[in-house]
């Protein structure tokens, strides 16, 4: 199977872009996760993307905040499915993180998931993988059963709570 | 070849969302093009969330404005990669769309591009697609350095223009 | 009398929320409260919205956050009135749940209150109500002039904070 | 049947406004229209809020742009259900009216639609009357039904263009 | 000389609000302080606004939060200059309150301050009555000095503490 | 009677700011308009605020936009009330100008009025002049009587053409 | 003299540009400009800014819309400093574009200005410049006077159309 | 070697800025710290500006929140580069600050870095210094070379705890 890799701008994101890690590792796909910067290691993310495709890499997770420019560097460099975690703690509660990622130029796109959005984005390199991946598909199916299971329960719980008032 | 479904929630996104299709078709990408309403006919957008793996799809793009849910009630309902065109032209130049369609919960992401991206969709359908076939990818790779000597040719007229003051 | 529905994407909304079944309560209207996600249980919860007439409801409630499809999903399945709480704690200190609940497309409006608004939810679920039921119409005159009563005793407070200055 | 009453804070807002008044019309609801002022006629204003009920009306429609307190002024003065339509045109693309609209205080809710929402306003005045309005409620589930057919027109005539080409 | 209302909306905003009466007794300028709200108590408000000339007010301060309609509600009742102040801990850190104090239609001003800028408020006030008064308009002055002289203050602090390292 | 002075930043606000200087004509008060900008003439600007009182002025008002500082270094060298038109025309429609103009540090104030607001600036000029003027007083509630007026011919109007149909 | 280098991302960008080239122009400092794309031109971008400060280059300014990385990219590749333009036309006005060239992570700044403000990137470039060029100094303070000049000159125009009324 | 002069406009702001002086004392590079207020020693920071060059200063760091006038001010008295940093803490998360201080009109610029990037406004400060001063690039290379070597070793202790688990 491709693996994924999963970057990050900075060590002080890996609290949150682990959730990324957690939820590929649940759903057996392989991954490395890398701290590597598109302003301060401008070089090795380039030569990172560059070679990702001939790595085994199938999808890449770029995590970065403020003027967040991972993605898009990675973006320029490879032609695998990038997808982007603006990360909260910038400007206007990570709106400059939002902006920096999505609004990408004609012919380089980021595939962007929500603010801090490490499961989402995990999920969304699994649904790619999972296009000729039949099993990888049914994987997903079930955790997504699983998700409206949990609902369930939830719902359950409630009406115990309002039964007994 | 996996389909890609280009659904769009009004008519009135023809314009835009069209660009989506001719980038597919300079890929040799094959598509179909609808038009399916999140809250106009949740229904038949339900069903055909759900049947489009079956159906050979391997990718889905959904363009929509305003509280822009259609791209989410498709990722409700597939567990394929679900690509979200936020439209300008509701609130704030269409931060409203933007945000409707990027900040999706735990579980079910949106692949979002930039506010009327309908290019950058189909290039990322492209990509996912490109995974598990070479030969897609050296399409897309083709693409890149075609857009790099667009580049160098402006680049020449710039300079010429330059000398000639 | 006409039952309220009040519908929420996660049992994180408790907390919020439950402050609109207070409130109809204290007016003695009564309701239903559920946990039914746009994106996790999207079947259930275009299944429920199709019902609600024909079980009795007369409004219904859905509170819900970030990219907050769940009112429109609902008002997508229904023409009862539908009332959206926008959930704070996403991006923009709410705004993105806003923006996402109320810019609905024309046809399928959500009354929209404001973000985490739910007592405002149950007061507007009871104007709805009170429109055909004159006593329900009293009812809330009567809790108008106690919100009154109440500013004009922390006025008087006030004058006697000030005075003893 | 009760009847609807339109407001708005200015002449210059009508050309949306009548809007709201052609789909009650549609819908056979009998409404009233006027111009009436927060800010220059704030006595009248709140004396046709107190007088609305008692009047037969059993909905209000408010819309106004800018600091838009139009709609608050009316439900500060009565009990019946207030919607708010925010005016586009005052700071950043009608912000400032949305937010002055939904955003008001506990126990004084006004049911917000979308910027310029007319048509959206009077469907829902329609649904709330609706609610123990059988045939009314009808009416509302036939405009649905037209409009799924509409998109269904729409998508055919893009199929048509599609094969076309 | 002329007295300054200073009026808020809720007991809540006090702990700010205060900041405003200090400042005016700093001054020596006669002040009333009450709770009226624009929306819970709308006719008491008018008629306070509507009497401030004659009751011998120069000056109104209002301060709301949200969907800050009180100030707009005073000056569309009196032509007395109203004061607004914009509260914070609604939506956007304030920006709805902020927009609904400011954005006020032609015809009728609201003198808006920054956001809890109750002693601005006051200062304002102070500034307006010193217009025809110039014992308070030196006494406005000597504070102007008095804040040059604890900006100098600081100044030297901060080079002791940059010599002594 | 003291004077008002029309301030702006650049003979490109003239087009907004004149209404300021109607409004002040057509309510009797005496004004001088100037260009003065905070950046390009900041001495001259600083000279002018300094001894505008002296001068004879009663409030000035000072028109801005983008990073708008002109109110501000106004309210910086003068004790008289300063009121701030913020411009429209740089970023997000205004709202660099806006919050540039209104949120002001503790002690100095500016009065800021709507975005564009000139004619509400005269409006709150002459009200602050009117505190101590009787017959200025006045003249102002005429003229809201006659914006009463006005609203009562426009909703005759609407009336009629209402009965038309 | 040490060179400017003015990049854009695209050809689209020169007619605001153009701007920057004419101020240098006009100041007598030499410059190049070039289209470089931070994402379809990355390696030649990188290289550029690598050799920059060899190259004789003392300044950078970089021009881009949306998802503006070119600043950063330069600046990440470079010691010199680098001065960025947000260009307007993407998401809410430019903002996206303005968030993206400042908000740059700690070690790595970018010397932003206004949005479209071509003609400050170049006097920026030049007051850099003129640190140690004690003649480029004195042609920067002879604009400074002469955009007083030009003030006063529109002053004298404003208070000729006031009389002559 | 040009000084840097450091000034912020409240001692509140010092726990910030004085990261400002020790990325400078880092570099070996001379500096002075002052507290200066555009609007409450309007006069002093004037004169400051004024006399800078001739002082031996080669670049100016303003900090200043809210409406943040304090660099402007300076940029409007002084042709040296003036450097502004926007303090968080004010409306929005920062963004009155960010705008007040990027905004500048035509002809004047602030070279504007992230919103509280002290150590930033220091480094650009340090680039601007090494245009002319080899020595300086050196230690500024040197320290670009230190943070990659940071996010080495940082990317070696993620793959350590990767290892183990």
């Amino acid at each position: 199977m491709k693996k994924v890799a999963v970057i990050m701008g900075s060590d002080s994101d890996w609290p949150v872009v682990k959730g990324a890690c957690a939820q590929l590792e649940a759903l057996g796909i392989p991954f490395e996760a890398h701290i590597l910067s598109a302003h301060r290691t401008p070089g090795q993310a380039a030569l990172f993307a560059k070679n990702a495709r001939a790595e085994g890499f199938g999808a890449v997770i770029c995590a970065a905040g403020m003027a967040a420019h991972l993605a898009g560097a990675f973006a320029a460099n490879t032609t695998l499915p990038v997808i982007g975690i603006p990360m909260k703690g910038g400007a206007m509660d990570g709106l400059d993180a939002l902006l920096a990622t999505v609004q990408m130029p004609s012919g380089i796109p980021v595939a962007t998931v929500a603010l801090n959005g490490a499961k989402n984005a995990a999920v969304l390199a699994a649904q790619i993988l999972a296009v000729e991946d039949a099993a990888l598909a049914e994987r997903l199916e079930a955790e997504r059963a699983a998700m409206a299971r949990q609902i369930a329960e939830k719902e359950a719980r409630l009406q115990e709570e309002l039964e007994r008032k």
